[in-house]
């Protein structure tokens, strides 16, 4: 963003508005995950995926998965075989975005406990405005 | 990731576990916005961040902004004035964050054609197999 639009709400609006549909996508800590992993990995089936990020639902994973397909993000494919067998990679498209995907999650890595002690501070501080 | 990591399914999920309560605020559309949009301007009040941030509601807003003073990337500093005055800011942390938000909202904005353009073929080709 540069100094023209910072004294131009109306710009930085419509900036916002551009890139608000993309970031309703990248940025979402399901998708995050997802784009990370088949970045390490190559391909991966939807059993593999599910397994590896904790807490995701067999429901949120298959809308995830679906979105990033229709974003031009992921691929799906199907293999005619008994059991069926799908597998998920990323398109080159997909490919463009890891590096910054990667970043997010080294910095998440990074500074876990910086939050986490961000998070203790704070709460010990709305307990203390609470008791008075 | 690295290829040990992969080949041992529990450890992505200990390190999917580990980030997930950090990628739960970065991986977050409203909070890139704000910190996108702190990161260009050093300081602003409430009222200049729900202007500049297309189609976010009051209490997003706030949610937002109070999970990221939680998390520690947020400063919030009230000015006893008349009207009440209130400037958000990054501290140091947030500021070591800014970086990689850029890189996303960059990425964002230079691909939302391509992104676009895949979900026009993506609905098409449902429509087509409604159709059949």
């Amino acid at each position: 963003m540069d100094a023209e639009m910072l004294m131009n709400p109306a710009a930085m609006a419509a900036d916002g508005c551009l890139v608000r549909g993309v970031l309703d996508r990248v940025g979402d800590k399901w998708s995050v995950h997802v784009i990370h992993l088949l970045g390490g990995s190559g391909t991966l089936r939807f059993s593999d995926l599910r397994r590896s990020i904790d807490g995701i639902s067999q429901r949120m994973l298959t809308v995830t998965l679906r979105g990033l397909e229709r974003d031009g993000l992921v691929t799906r494919t199907v293999y005619p075989v008994v059991p069926p067998r799908v597998d998920y990679a990323l398109t080159p498209l997909g490919e463009t975005l890891l590096a910054t995907i990667c970043d997010l999650v080294h910095w998440a890595e990074a500074h876990t406990a910086d939050i986490d002690a961000a998070r203790a501070r704070y709460d010990a501080r709305a307990e203390g405005v609470e008791a008075i």
